[in-house]
């Protein structure tokens, strides 16, 4: 199946040419906004948030303001058709009949890429559950290129729950495919990056070490990634609360690091970064959420000037007798969506959550 | 009492002439699209829904958007003044104090009316409980005279609900206001169309038919329109599933039909047309929302412009002593308003509800 | 620390002459709408209403829109960021980097002075707690100098809770600092004005009388400010229902009012004002918040000009041992914050919520 929209779903369908362009575009946006005053006038963007996230939301909607384009949608779940029973097909279908694009974010994964498939405008992922969330990885991109110069020959360092955090694997995946970057791993045994991740990294020939100690990291870094540890990911209260100091970014570590090491974060932050690092003008977080709404300008602009090319949402092959096993994945809720595997290395996976079948061999084809 | 402003309560208040003229300044607005840009620039529409309807919502926004007007409003009535103890009356008068044009939605019946009663600025009804919902009337006389090029002279279907449903009470009315048209009403025994509707269509000289079974009936038909049966109207789970397949359409049925036949739905939709049917050409209730902006379009432009007369809300008499029964009914809850009936053929009908006092002779003027 | 925008937190930070300089430019909008279309295109207003308050919301989105200006915001807690435990510091740090003016609302008292600290642009307090609503004052200064054509030389009576009314004490605060106004205070003996605004008034010159009767009041009036009482103020039930017909207006109280004199109600009104009243030309209190769409573009348009200048935020001392002891006090939900107090005759004032913290003298500096 082939889409007949500049969608973006996955930074992956797209080649790294296309990231540059979006972070140049926005870095020139940036510097010369009053050039872009208009420029998708008349244009309309729904933004469709079946999950809440305001700081995303309101970044898309700043972003298309500015770009004198409109905006209908809503971010609410419980007030949405959805509660009277309808599908997330028809919701989006029409959603994206009355718009020139839409931005979507839901708690299931794939799901965005199913809406798309029928979809009459192009469609953004604003992020499908645990899954993907490309416009943070953009954002992260354009942060790194306007602060650093570059996005190769970087030692980048990523701190805290490296396990589950859905940024932290996307940018991996995404510094990967530029040159010289080297990687540190600052986390607790429990919460290390995935293998799979490590294999992505190490394939595309760079270097990752682990290490347990923020403090004895810090110096070599050029940046430093940020993510929260959520409590409950802990064993207990008290290896939180032993544990919790080791992996937070206080005045006194920071004085550990080189003047001009820059400090990211995802947001929202809780406790992980202390108040009083926020002074220090290295401290580039909210300055990094800024950089969202210039990268998601230039995405939108992008995407309704046609700059980016449609690819195609499904690649790989129908398999109507394989099932994903991942329950959160949509095609456990839409049973009437395609059951479309990609072939990886002989392992099957499904091309909605990107979950793999590893104990099947892909004999199917 | 007398309007000062064109309000859209009921589309009986205005004759057929205008809503032709809406219908066909759809079709303008959707062929030269660019010519309205900006006709409602620096106006503003406030969307007040009390109870929250993403679809129609949505709709009327991108609709004032695509003209250049600006939105204000809410969707969520806990979040709304309402939750302070504050009257319909005074949250709509307010609002309408801030706008050129108020859209509204509550959950009872009359409520829109009793606002406009008393509003700044031309109100537009966008339902009332059970009770009206005009745009979705003119969305489908629009898709009617846009997709089969009349609206006269056709054989409409209607399957489903027949019973509850208000989009099909004020389609059929409103066609019956047409010549030569001819009604199929496809149903169980216990969901079929109440007898005042069938007075009005065969007082209009208009026929109809009876039947028990959607394949029967769909060779015959010009336009099948499907409505949604909910689970609750059937007399036990068992009977629910005995019979949701016979008022299901699915694609053998498609093939029963006509090459020409086209298929509507007021949406959301459930089961009640299957998945596969989306793909069918003759399929056209996604087509049909998105007509629904294009009428919002002409609606909302024929009344800033105040193309569509200004018609009386109440033309029969306050009786103070007389109630109506309807405990849905918004002078059930707002004691102030007028007790104000209709004299219909001898028969008290409330002017906010349409409430018939059957019991009651209309002595009293 | 001094504030880099022109924030209005407090109308007491602005000089009087600020104040007329808003009311004056709204009257001159009201007058000549049509130059000021456009005025702040481009710009972006966030709503943060962390407090649900349609009406303020609505006003200030309309103003915003009549500028010329675009929307982002949430008005509807459990839907945003905070929800995952993020300060109030961050969401409004980052929404202000999006936007050209945060217009905020929150149930902590001090929260928006506290955000206003760190703000990327301007910051207006739409409502912390019961504290201040500096826009509610304005738009009642603006009823005031449009309708009475003066600020100066009014008896103006405040009628209901005017123990607890942040409205009715800013008003008075407001108006003591104009020439040769009168007072009269009429409620029940436990709802009286608290003893600190008496003192302002008496001290900037004005007079009072403290009455019982709205009936004995009503004729020497040029204004009446009617405000709700809530029942839950009484201490029973019975003391309710004997005493809310003393202090709502009807029909009947109004014949025995001047000609000339205006009823003002900061809205929403539940009992207070009999719905006949609403009828009587002297009646101004729909018109009253449609000044405040007007007060809040002259505002908006102010901010964004610059027009008002920025003023220091906290002006007194820094005391890191003391603390703040009312409750609802941001300085207790966030301690990062500085423990910044005013010395006020003598008596520690917390520069966050103004309480004062009586059983200390102000020895510190």
């Amino acid at each position: 199946m082939s889409a007949n929209f500049p969608h973006l779903i996955d930074l992956d369908n797209y080649p790294v040419e296309s990231w540059n362009n979006i972070v140049n575009l926005a870095i020139d946006i940036k510097r010369h906004q009053h050039i872009y005053v208009g420029a998708c006038s008349g244009k309309i963007m729904a933004t469709l948030f079946f999950e809440p996230s305001t700081r995303t939301q309101m970044s898309f909607q700043s972003a298309m303001l500015r770009l004198g384009g409109g905006i209908i949608g809503f971010d609410n779940p419980a007030t949405s058709s959805v509660a009277k029973g309808e599908s997330i097909k028809d919701t989006t279908k029409i959603a994206s009949s009355y718009s020139d694009i839409v931005v979507m974010r839901h708690f299931i994964e794939g799901s965005v890429k199913a809406a798309a498939l029928t979809a009459d405008c192009p469609v953004v992922n604003a992020g499908d559950g645990g899954h993907l969330h490309p416009t943070q990885t953009l954002t992260d991109l354009l942060t790194l290129k306007a602060e650093k110069g570059t996005l190769s020959g970087l030692t980048v360092g990523f701190c805290g729950d490296l396990k589950n955090g859905r940024t932290v694997h996307s940018l991996l995946k995404a510094l990967s495919r530029y040159d010289n970057n080297k990687f540190v791993f600052i986390s607790t045994d429990e919460l290390k990056v995935p293998d799979y991740i490590k294999d992505i990294v190490t394939s595309s020939g760079k270097s990752f070490t682990e290490v347990n100690s923020l403090e004895d990291a810090i110096p070599s870094l050029d940046v430093l990634y940020m993510t929260r540890i959520q409590r409950e990911r802990f064993g207990s209260a008290e290896e939180y609360e032993k544990q919790k100091n080791v992996f937070c970014l206080d005045s006194k570590k920071m004085e550990l690091a080189r003047k001009d090491m820059i400090v990211l974060h995802p947001l929202p932050r809780v406790d992980e970064i202390a108040l009083s690092v926020d002074d220090d003008p290295r401290a580039l977080y909210f300055k990094q959420a800024n950089y969202g709404m210039y990268v998601r300008m230039s995405l939108i602009l992008s995407v309704i000037n046609r700059d980016i090319r449609s690819q195609p949402l499904l690649t790989g092959k129908e398999l109507p007798d394989v099932k994903c096993r991942n329950p959160k994945c949509i095609t456990a809720l839409e049973p009437s969506l395609p059951h479309s595997f990609r072939n990886c290395n002989g392992v099957l996976e499904c091309e909605f959550c990107d979950e793999r079948i590893t104990d099947r061999q892909c004999t199917l084809y």
